[in-house]
């Protein structure tokens, strides 16, 4: 039974994370902290988390909050987060980061796409990226996790075995990827009210978005050679969930790619390769599943691949869970067993 | 041909009353102000009016305003929008508001429920409520009208005959509403997000609403006594429309129940009660139409009457032009023939 | 650890029930019956159920099933449920029944709503309203269970206490009440396409549904006298939940009535009443929760409750599991311990 | 004043052509046929419909409707639409066919992906594929219209000009469209039920869906070479609107694609290239527009085109009529001056 906190609990994938938490025989929940609703009770900002009753979210205080916390998450904006991980680790905290603080092997990368200088470079240098499937090993033995985006995890899993094992060209791929709504956290902002988003449907920040550096960076590591691709995200009037469509080049055959799939994922507990089928948002969202899907085009030899996860799930909170638990080496699906509602 | 402008265009009644005068054969376009959007290209905050292509959101100017404008819709909140139809209205311009400044014969319900004192009880003497069904003659020779509430509109069509005729009785009437949620306007809030109000559904303001004052001063004047009644909004996860389901006690046949309802609105072009069924929301969104169903439960001797309006149209922007129709003789259905999408 | 089976295993319950039995601790499943589907692999007809991969639905056999399984859950309709739970209780199985057959100790009301002759009058006599709040003792003694209606779950919880102790009167009360879509069941119908419900709101069988005969046995339980009321059901464009208003002629103050609403859920661990505020939608969805909340309106002495539950869990399957649990001395949270998921 | 007439009535392409001729001036309805739904008012199924009251859909009867017609829309499955056209044809009915039977020139290609030989090729050879803005002059002339599919308009109104101009390359075209519910029809199906489809999102038919014929043909047209694409058609949870997502290999400047765009689409009424920024659902649903915005990714050297419409105005119905007022010479936007509603 270990201790753990969480830093910015108040916003969406805090919500998502004490939602998990509560059901965790590891863990008990030490601190929920959170500077715009301190001293509110939990149940008052969110209802549904009735196990909390009686609780309070509370300021931060880094020095108790270090001295009785193993493991925190922190679910802040980058930059603030960076700076917020590079005190409690040196203050023997393990971390798991939501941020995209220490996402990036390249801080440069880093800083030409968030637009600010590393907070702590030499930190960055020992985290681990968090996308459980695919660094395991070296996660098992890190002190700090810079947890994966989630546009990021529901692209490069289906796309880093494939790259890996030259099934694909690495020229041309395109990623385009569509998103619920709560990947924008939760905001008071006019562009995402009900009344602006529902029934509507919108590609955004084309050519631009961020995650398209940590999607490259990933894959070009799969790769051994520099990617550049295409990323578009769309936003779904949908609360949960991203599906991605994803098309390259296909140099192998469908049993080939079929095979690969099974090589890295077969014995997965998350990562589930459909033998026929495309994935659906409702098959996973509500889990911690990432589900994969691929059809080969003989008239164009495109392979068209469909991913899809719950993007506050195994693309944020669940997937930070499911890193903590290798970490600690608890079960890796404590906490994480709740199946998709599909409905 | 008059000119007429509109004040708080960029909202969503003003949205809805640009989209309609844009079809409207009798009007001209003198002015869409909007003090916070001010210099915008219309079409930039609402890409779908391209009849106004060109054309940009202005500051209020009132003496340029009231110099080349007949009539204008002011879209504003109450308070504000007494104390600037009080200036146009001194400098000839013809009103119809649409806030609820202008919608009490009592000043005195008007301060209890809203929390300020009338800016203009002269004015407010001489304005209109413009129920247009209800209200026809004093509306066609009134200078300014008190334009109803949305759920006011959606309760007093199907009650007022019902109540004048005294085919139910005036004690312990129930209106539960649901709306869709344009009706709260267009805000930067966390509570209207599309994450928190999808799939979502919630009772708001119960026995506190302010339109239950303005529904309970018309019924009274219908009832001939003095009526207080509970008045239940509720949050539906839609955009546009409202539903309302209203039980009271019922000592009439529904054969005199359908002929109450044949000789008020048989012949009106808007309110539409239906010879069968119950209305849906879809029957009515998109249009100005109001329908109205209704069933007799012998067990209980209750009626249940199920009444619909589009909120932003016949609830607010549509009924503001008929109107305008009204008080110019236009043909009343000018600028209002569009159908009802379905779906 | 028992065995337990489903009939009907195809439909929503049916899929509710295998979700959750996937993570109760003291249940195997033995079969997973559906005539519809007989030999499809379950996870092809619900990916999302992947603990039960490569496992097949079967057909009915009677003899096979009772011969190792414990208790079965029935999901099927009316009449049809009824003479099978009378085969399968003569073979000595356990029985949860989630159709209407085993609700009504008067069989004359049954007939009279569901235009049909109980199949087995003596089996009825000996069955036990599965409303598992006010009817825990005999539930746990009992061996058949007519699990409660969704709508009437929802409307009896907050009532039953009320009347029952006569804070409310027994005549007069209107429930409004609204229902997502999965409350009609998986089924091919143009009126329950989605084209058909996105963006609408409608009334339903007013005065008609057969949910009201069920609420008013229960309640005249509770008020010792006959009820007779009024239920008006809607179809909410949501997947899940049910939220109800209701309305009553109110006799006692605030306090009195949450001190009963104390009393009686005070020490529930799935109906809650709630302190200050009412329910919404997503404070239960997602769980076995019923929330319950009030405002008495001072003007018109009404008291105005807002109940919401899962119409699956609560509504149904979970509150049959949660039936299971009493019926075998099981913790009664035991596989229900899933929270709300807010979004 | 023409005569016009509808089969097929009772499906959304027949709902959205009775609406927008409704408000037609240059028509009056002769027949609105619908086998299934004969006799049985038009208000019944559809009571928005409502100028329509007292009407009521009739059976099929060639030789009444030729004799009282002037030209027919026909909303029927193919195969079955080119029978009926072939007869009605050389009746001396003009006809606008809803259905893919007239929009291929090769039959060949026609038979391979509808797996169904052509009924009447000679037939076929004049009519005239009605896309309205590339085939303008022929359609101002012909007597039969092949009226395109809704994914294909949206897919080859961006990319005709692009191809024609070489401003992009004609290989490795990537299409991924998002549609909303109504363009699979008026259907009782599960899959398409709303408790299934609401919160998901899917990719259907990959690699394999008809639509990618047409849009190929039209496009080698414009190529004046062989195009193969790949086309991925997606089930979105909303009404109404396609939105596709467009990459190709950009061999011009943004200027010069801008200025493509201009020459052929600058005095279009209906098509819309955006000056900046990239078309959204709401910027067009409810009216027969279709956007268009771009960006072109330096890092990759790939164009993407955002195009929109609604589905069943500009990519059905809207077009139909847009072309039967070329075929009179009607104002081109006689009946088609509906504005998006945003909301």
């Amino acid at each position: 039974m270990i201790n753990v906190s969480v830093i910015g609990a108040n916003g969406y994938t805090g919500l998502q994370l004490l939602t998990l938490l509560a059901s965790h025989k590891e863990v008990k929940l030490a601190h929920a902290v959170s500077r715009s609703h301190s001293q509110k009770e939990i149940t008052e900002l969110y209802p549904s988390l009735l196990p909390f009753a009686g609780r309070r979210f509370e300021d931060l205080n880094l020095e108790i909050l270090a001295g009785d916390t193993n493991l925190c998450f922190t679910c802040l904006p980058h930059g603030t987060s960076g700076e917020i991980c590079s005190k409690l680790y040196h203050a023997g905290v393990k971390i798991v980061d939501l941020s995209a603080d220490f996402r990036y092997d390249d801080v440069d990368t880093y800083r030409e796409w968030y637009k600010v200088e590393h907070c702590d470079k030499a930190l960055n240098k020992i985290a681990v990226y968090g996308l459980s499937e695919i660094y395991r090993k070296e996660i098992q033995k890190a002190s700090i996790i810079g947890n994966p985006g989630c546009y990021t995890t529901c692209s490069i899993l289906p796309l880093y075995p494939l790259l890996k094992e030259k099934r694909i060209s690495s020229k041309g791929i395109v990623i385009d990827a569509k998103s619920g709504t709560s990947g924008a956290g939760r905001k008071a902002a006019e562009a995402y009210s009900f009344t602006e988003l529902d029934e509507n449907f919108k590609a955004y920040s084309v050519a631009t978005h961020r995650h398209t550096s940590e999607i490259e960076e990933q894959l070009s590591v799969a790769a051994a050679s520099k990617i550049l691709l295409n990323f578009t995200p769309h936003l779904l009037p949908v609360k949960r969930g991203i599906l991605s469509t994803i098309y390259a080049d296909c140099i192998a055959s469908p049993e080939e790619i079929a095979g690969t799939y099974e090589k890295y994922y077969g014995k997965s507990l998350f990562v589930k390769p459909l033998r026929q089928g495309l994935p659906e948002l409702k098959y996973v969202v509500g889990s911690n599943y990432c589900m994969i899907g691929f059809t080969v085009d003989p008239r164009t030899e495109k392979i068209i691949i469909v991913s899809a996860i719950d993007n506050l799930i195994k693309g944020a909170s669940g997937q930070a869970i499911q890193n903590m638990n290798l970490m600690y080496g608890f079960r890796e699906d404590e906490g994480l067993t709740t199946l998709p509602s599909y409905l």
